[in-house]
């Protein structure tokens, strides 16, 4: 039987893209192993859009970082560790990092007194000894194999990314894709020169424009996750229905384009009966950019409430907070018209992240939430995910 | 004895700057009457900053429009109405109007079974038939004498906008400060002619940019309004506090500064026994751009709770909602770094309102809100007045 | 035989979107004649994209000033006087108006004196006394049908706007489509209605998306100026080439889309010897960004040097600078990457303003240029026309 | 006797802030020594403002790729070459590295039969052999000690930098102040830390606004510049008029400020008969932005003629561009109004750097241009230094 892991999410505040201050301290103190982070997730301060050279700046600065801490290789922390970075913090947006780790369980249970959280609501048994049923916040990395130019924002690259998730599932130890609470997936997008070497083997591309294959890309890795998750069948999927059928979507997935990769890198989240973790991670839905009520459903699935304890110690117990954000293509949300759309000097992604920043900042009386854009097939039109990560209740 | 008045609210969409729509919509269908107007607040679509023609487009389209429906000559219309436009609709704010009309009352009560809401609650007695206690929605406006341009941003400002809040309140039928609970201030800038024809007298100004004066004015406005309703008291203010003691300030005022005018011009709103309106006001005073309680205090004034009424019926109730927003200076929001003061791509005052924007879309369900900048002595640092007009319960 | 007519154009500055002050001095003065006004083309502060308000407040400004200082009617100034405000003014572009009058000829030569200026270079006689052979400024304007939604951005808006132009050099006197320097045309663009309109007669349209519609309809409106020109060919026209084929263009045509008509309005700048103006008209095509070249070119054609005169009292002879902006396609000038294209703060419009706007300040020592963008199919890729309005010479 | 230097200039392209393939290249084919770098100058693609992350990430990138190169430590790296960032290629500004190098000359003379350019026009002599009384282009290099807070903005500053750029000059072989051409400041700014450390100490700064500092700092360390070389005499200089008298400036240099360091870091470019270099640098003062005389001035101080030569081969023997841009602040340029100053959407020195780029564009048909902003005493207000590197003539 294989010993438990279990996984620590650190949320650390960043006073620059390559600040990594509060990294460094957090190894210092003996809170961080560097070498058993899997992932790093960050807000940084740039417009999030195409020139936004505050990404590229932290994923340097926290690479090297790591790597150093950990005395590793740079490319092996390159290649072993996700960096995962959202420009734009609008509105009161903080910049942040979200660093996760997985170690070994301790010997002793991590929170012996812990009440059970039972896993897929549907049929999963929570007997036994309370720290042995409890599902926890468990953690799944993935990786398919490296796309061809013709496959990015197609069939091909939504299905190979199902079969990873799947395998990200394995990997976490969830077997019910009900325990699957967000998945990250970072994806390619196309550049000039890789449209040349598909069409130089006499193939076409999703799209000749290079802003919006990523765009195609992160619609069919979503795609591929709703497939895995089993929001949308197999055949309701094609090519045409590719950012342009909005009504498919999956509620739990997070993708974002990068152009410095070919295969899809996929984190799952999720809880576990398999894991020992001291946190537990839930979502729900936002068919709007108002949809509080989607967070309440993601609070009361890690056992908080909204009205009562949230602004209570309730507050205290979340870990992070991560969701999407696109304005509504339909120009209105509850029938009043927004202007994102139409604003040629801010990028309708940025209104959407100051948007829904602010309604979450006001719900959590928190700023460090990991909001971000480019919602294609990421919820409805207009709304998207919004996963809670919590501290395990007393 | 006097008639009593009934103040109307409206609250119309704009499909853009100049869209009058909706008004002669209103006009047409005989619920506004375009000759009992007092007022227009508009949320435009500009940026809010010294660029933003969609505030000049709108008072021209505004103007004309009632001036045509009302069969009433142009300069008049200026003179009688006051139109306060507040740029930028950063996140999902959406552009409206708010139309205020003061007409006599109908000689039967207009709501008979309406519960009594107390005036000022620190003693106002309510006896006496249920409506003739009940003090509803009262509008009081006054003006200034001009100012020169040495007394913007100073005390003579201040003073004298005390007195004419004063004069408003009376106008309002408002005896006690506590029944106050918002006040509109239009106020002048300094460009630099005024300077110079104040340095031609040998006088100097508060500050010769034409940009931050435009703060003082706003400042010393506000602080006006906090001397009237004994906010703040007179031996406490200077013309070195202005701008400069941010402890100082008005839980109430909402002020802005215009280049077309010379002196200030005072729009109070709050609650009378005199009136028999459909409405009531009340306010609270956000501490810094999270603090939802201080809805909860303005939601509780006019007699609807958050949690509850307000995600139901209660939610319709909402007649109006008007805000202050402005980036703390402390750079920070509850400890966490914020990075509006550092963005040179968007102003701070625009990451401000989108902020506030989303937090208080989040409560109300509702995207149609004035918030407004330029919170200098209104509210404290980072945080800002937050004002409700309801309609009266059943 | 017809009363020659002469061309007035007036180049004056502008403080606000909204400032006519110059206007009404200009007539006060009596050197503009307000019931002699054809057309008024003006530089604005704003955006020059979707969001730009200044252009509407512009317009409202100068049609009430024109119809007060005419003692005209609104709708008939509204009819008569065509208003095209070019947004955005970056890098050192100084807001202004230029001012066209149609008057008739005073019964003695305007400018006895002046040498004669050859009409269309081949073939074109100059005989008899000078002022009467001398070509100089001729304005003529003419106006489409109305289109259908779904003829916008294709053929029959490009055919009909060919027609429409020969009829204008028709009203202008000019025979020969080389003495054509500058076209201007003010287009429709396609919104939800108008789409849906058109989709309720079974119809499709050029494209679903109301911005890219606007450049469909200034790219086959400017197509129908190259045809009516004589610079491409009809059969090298066809749906499928507007916007998709950059080889085929104007480099006279100026075209701008606006949602307040639906007809093409077309304004000619030629020189004929029918006319009795103070000034000619030249123009020169910018093959690139930085082609002085070009504005040579347009000096010769109305009798300046650059390096010589232009630098002394040539200079004065100016009296007006129309062009084009628009960023090269392929993201180089000249072998060297440019950034505008990538750049999502700032409108890759405005960029190519800015620089198109600075080289020819450099060249002018003025920055009172009408420099646009917005340039399908007028000249070449990242490149456009250049057309310069001089004063006669001694 | 020393050995004679010679210094090299290379012009690379940058398809993205930290893309050093092209010095990586050069380096592979023999042209660049990496161990010979001594300063790299970067226009870089971001805003060119506080939050300019483009700045950082091209330092981080060329640090480590010269370490590797160069086989050095980084910290080494770090402390011998000199990186200067400057952000912003708005208009068609195409980001590049100017790379410079020191080496030994080779002992056969690099150019035998180049003509003689002679040092310091009034009194150097240029006898004896061509070569050895050729001036041609020297680089010196000079620090001034760690400055406290108090000093940043204030005489302590300008003066040690007057010292150090005299230092910079003996290092460069270089005895008359005629013969500088270029002097580039990297000075440091006020934080929050730093201020607190001066108030700590009882004592005050020059500003409290730490964006400010910047623009103080740069102008105190330009006053210092123009000291060194003669064009302000010392007792025109105090604390007050730093940033305030805009009569006093250097017409050579260009500061620019930076948050890494606390003493300023000189680099001298000018003529020097010590040195065996194929370029000589040359420059000219800017009376406004549209000032293309002073390029003349450039030009011809190199030996090349703008009208003529600079269109035909000519063109190919200018090797570097270096310029100041800044709005002028009396808000007209000759008279024109513009706009920067008013605009809140895009920053006031975006505009300058986008209308000097375009009109030095458009006089030397080449887009990369070292054109950088913030020009406090860095020449007349709105105009500002522009030197041309180029190569020795045939």
């Amino acid at each position: 039987m294989n010993t438990p892991r279990q996984a620590l999410v650190h949320r650390l505040p960043a006073s620059a893209p390559d600040d990594v201050t509060a990294l460094v301290q957090a190894v210092d103190r003996g809170e961080i192993d560097p070498r058993a982070i899997v992932a790093v997730l960050g807000k940084t301060e740039g417009n999030g859009c195409v020139n936004d050279f505050s990404r590229g700046l932290a994923t340097q600065a926290l690479k090297h970082a790591i790597a150093r801490l950990a005395r590793r290789d740079l490319d092996d922390v390159a290649r072993d560790v996700a960096f995962v970075m959202s420009g734009g913090t609008e509105g009161g947006l903080s910049p942040h990092w979200l660093v996760f780790e997985v170690r070994d369980a301790p010997a002793a249970p991590a929170t012996p007194a812990a009440p059970p959280v039972q896993a897929s609501r549907a049929g999963a048994t929570a007997a036994g000894p309370a720290t042995e049923g409890v599902a926890t916040l468990a953690i799944g990395v993935a990786i398919t194999p490296a796309f061809l130019p013709e496959e990015i924002g197609r069939m091909p690259q939504a299905l190979r990314t199902a079969e990873a998730v799947q395998a990200a599932m394995r990997a976490a130890g969830i077997a019910d894709a009900r325990d699957v609470h967000y998945v990250q997936v970072k994806c390619p997008l196309l550049t000039r020169a890789r449209i040349e070497q598909a069409y130089g083997r006499g193939r076409d591309v999703a799209t000749e424009d290079t802003y919006l294959s990523m765009g195609y890309s992160r619609g069919a890795s979503a795609l591929g996750v709703a497939l895995a998750l089993g929001e949308v069948s197999a055949d309701a999927l094609s090519d045409a229905r590719v950012c342009r059928d909005a009504g498919l979507y999956s509620g739990r997935a997070s993708t974002s384009a990068g152009i410095e990769l070919m295969e899809n890198q996929i984190m799952v989240l999720g809880n576990s009966t398999a894991w020992r973790s001291d946190y537990i991670v839930g979502h729900g839905v936002m068919r709007d950019a108002l949809d509080v009520d989607a967070v309440d459903t993601a609070l009361a699935s890690v056992g908080l409430r909204m009205g009562g304890e949230l602004r209570g110690p309730g507050r205290e117990r979340v870990a992070a907070v991560l969701a999407k954000a696109e304005p509504s293509q339909t120009g209105a949300i509850r029938g009043r018209r927004h202007t994102m759309l139409d604003d040629s000097d801010i990028h309708a992604s940025r209104h959407a992240r100051a948007l829904v920043g602010g309604v979450l900042a006001g719900v959590f009386g928190e700023t460090q939430l990991f909001v971000s854009g480019g919602a294609e097939h990421q919820g409805p039109d207009g709304g998207g995910p919004v996963a809670v990560i919590a501290r395990r209740g007393p």
